[in-house]
């Protein structure tokens, strides 16, 4: 691999600003790496919407980042993960990481194979069964149960961490899973880990919870490594989250992006741009 | 006005469901009348979205109804109805109706022109001041108070109509608004009469809710009486919402629609299509 091409940063897209849990697992563990992330923020939530429709916008959002230049995409959206990851596999040419197979994993890792693993996600994921199939490919003996949650995206953008409403409302959409008494909890949302204390609390301290967005950061390293793809250019000073390195876009309101992206990691963009990605599908090799 | 004009139907759009509100209202006040309803559930929710990209979904809405051959707009969706009437407005050659001005003139006709009135809506709603500014023209000397409320959408859209957790959002959000003793408060997004009885509970018996759609429906009636534009057919049966008479499109996951639908309005639309409507604003006459 030339050296030109390992300097090209790694692309992240998600369906808005739940996927910085996922940047800031990559930038943690990445510090060599520089990224460039998309938050379709014009047409999120993708959870509650149908295949085609969270095919077209992976394709879209995949073909706006690797026509700027990256040499690896990771898909932040476990939804988009879920639908899209077959498409954007055959429409660009290079390595493309989801985050429910590393989710899928390292629940059966902790859980161990014949485990008791639990999945809290939204509609269209649990009803993709994704992380079902990703845990069975892990380990076929898995005992499973699955459990959508749709407030939970709208209450972390809220910032409502600590709230009683949110205890109240982890109660209701968490008792199948707490009956059921698993080994290990997928956060299978990439808002999901903004919650974590409230779902910590609510299924018991001995159950671990799975961060998908780390499980993920984990399987980069590693990939980067096995295809000698690692940047070997080492920062100046230390790097932070958000820094000048990293380039991010949304397709909508970058005011508001720049106001939860503070909440979610405590530092806002230093260089945060508005783009159009609709159409950029066209460039796909199909 | 031509009479094979006047039996056209009228056109109706939303970001999503929550305009299914305001079709009740038009359907149950205007049963000589059949409607194209258009719900933009690719790109829900708008409450959260910047003016351009709210002008930009409103502008292909309204494009796709003209193409379709509609008498008149009625903008069902809040946001859209605070943000894009007047470009709508300059790219289509028909009557065009928000819900704001209807709702902001019924709340001073309630309240009286020196009376306190609360609006309760979105962000993007409330940060645009058009209710505000509605209520203004109808009376300079009304007394004002808006809320933002983003969870009631997530918990309408679940049908929490009665859940505790919904009275103890209501309780936060609406706080100030109790403390103001409002004479009316405004339900300023449609998915808000959804969740009618908590609101009403939480203010109090004696706040008059002020449903825009009721109140659309009404300035609807009497818009068509003034330009001759009523259907004079009338129907041969009992009209029934969501016969099949009315015709409703959406651009992504009818069967969620569907879905949603019968918990909104207790039936589901007897013809119920998908379609894409991005690119209609390009036949916008700018």
């Amino acid at each position: 691999m030339n050296q030109e091409h390992k300097e090209l940063p790694i692309g992240i897209f998600d369906s808005g600003v739940g996927g910085l849990t996922v940047y800031r697992a990559l930038h943690d563990r990445l510090p060599n790496e520089r990224f460039i992330y998309l938050g379709d923020t014009a047409r999120v939530p993708y959870g509650t919407k149908s295949l085609a429709t969270v095919e077209r916008y992976a394709l879209e959002n995949s073909q706006f980042l690797t026509s700027r230049g990256i040499k690896m995409l990771v898909v932040a959206c476990n939804t988009a993960s879920a639908l899209a990851l077959p498409k954007i596999r055959e429409a660009i040419g290079i390595d493309v990481v989801g985050v429910i197979g590393p989710g899928g994993r390292r629940a059966v890792e902790v859980a161990g194979s014949k485990g008791r693993i639990a999945v809290a996600a939204t509609e269209a994921t649990v009803l993709s069964n994704a992380y079902a199939d990703a845990i069975r490919r892990a380990s076929p003996d898995a005992e499973l149960i699955q459990a959508e949650c749709p407030l939970f995206v709208p209450l972390a953008e809220e910032g409502w961490t600590s709230e009683p409403e949110t205890f109240s409302i982890a109660e209701k959409y968490l008792a199948g899973i707490r009956a059921f008494g698993p080994d290990a909890l997928v956060l299978g949302c990439t808002h999901y880990p903004i919650l974590r204390d409230v779902i910590q609390q609510t299924v018991g301290a001995n159950v671990k919870l799975i961060d998908s967005g780390e499980a993920t950061a984990v399987e980069v390293a590693e990939l980067l490594e096995a295809k000698n793809l690692a940047s070997a250019t080492e920062p100046s000073g230390k790097r932070r989250l958000c820094d000048d390195l990293d380039h991010f876009f949304v397709t909508d309101a970058a005011e508001r992006f720049g106001r939860i992206a503070e909440r979610f990691l405590g530092s806002t963009p230093s260089k945060l741009e508005a783009v159009e990605v609709f159409g950029y599908d066209k460039l796909s090799k199909q």
